[in-house]
């Protein structure tokens, strides 16, 4: 299926790939490498980060965002409020 | 009400002071203002404007999401597909 | 000259297009335009400031932390520190 | 010493940090824990890592671009240009 729904197992491969980039991070700096080399591994980490956090709130209104709204108005408001604050701390990030 | 929800008057203003920002802009850099007063400033008027986005982000997730969930399921997940593509351009802007 | 480096015409040039933008997302929303493509339209003009505002980085690092860092070591260091945070509030924004 | 200057070990303590966080990811997608908490730990992890780079880009400002400009105009143009596109990237990322 298209777009940024992810199954767990996915999550689980795309999170140990991103455990390993911040380990190679720390060997980066502890050999020194050079600054920009670093910087843009740092971009690629939260790159990758970003794409895991999309996944899940993809997920997210999916399946308890669109839950709540059937089962009722009240609980289905209070869903989407707490995943646009979700949102709006990511782009803070 | 709380959270992100927005009127359209309220839209229409945020929008206007936006405006006024930029045209602010414009003129302190007529004036040779100071650059990291106006990369200040720049970065005030894109917090305004993602703000802007969030609270539409709301509205169209409480609105046209639901209602897609509720007629059928393929156009709701359309419908989550696009709003996440939507909130992936505005992390990458 | 590569890179992003601009002259003050092209700013006057960019930020005039930029509160045209705005505008158009004014009229957008008075014609309760479809809000994906309303957020379509703010990252756009997200993406076009943070492009303005780099190339004020670029200058700014280019003349004023050059200059200080020419004159005298201290001076250098808070011209430094002063832009960094100007990048800080960029990346929160 | 203010500002965002951190030395070998902070960097060395907060990316071991990091790693810790990302582990704690993964737990926590194994545990299915809600979605909206892993969120939140997402953005955590991805400001701790963007503090990370903005330390690195004050040291790498402060060091390599000025030594280039004490030695050459040209060599610290390009030193410039390079810290620009890096910024460029964590401003995307």
């Amino acid at each position: 299926m298209p777009g940024y729904s992810i199954t767990k197992d996915d999550y689980a491969k795309r999170l140990r790939r991103i455990e390993g980039q911040v380990r190679g991070l720390q060997s980066m700096m502890e050999n020194d490498a050079y600054c920009i080399d670093v910087l843009t591994q740092i971009a690629s980490v939260t790159k990758a980060l970003q794409s895991v956090g999309l996944g899940l709130l993809d997920e997210h209104i999916r399946h308890c965002v669109r839950e709540a709204a059937e089962e009722s108005g009240v609980a289905g408001d209070a869903k989407v409020e707490e995943a646009i604050a979700a949102v709006a701390r990511l782009l803070k990030s």
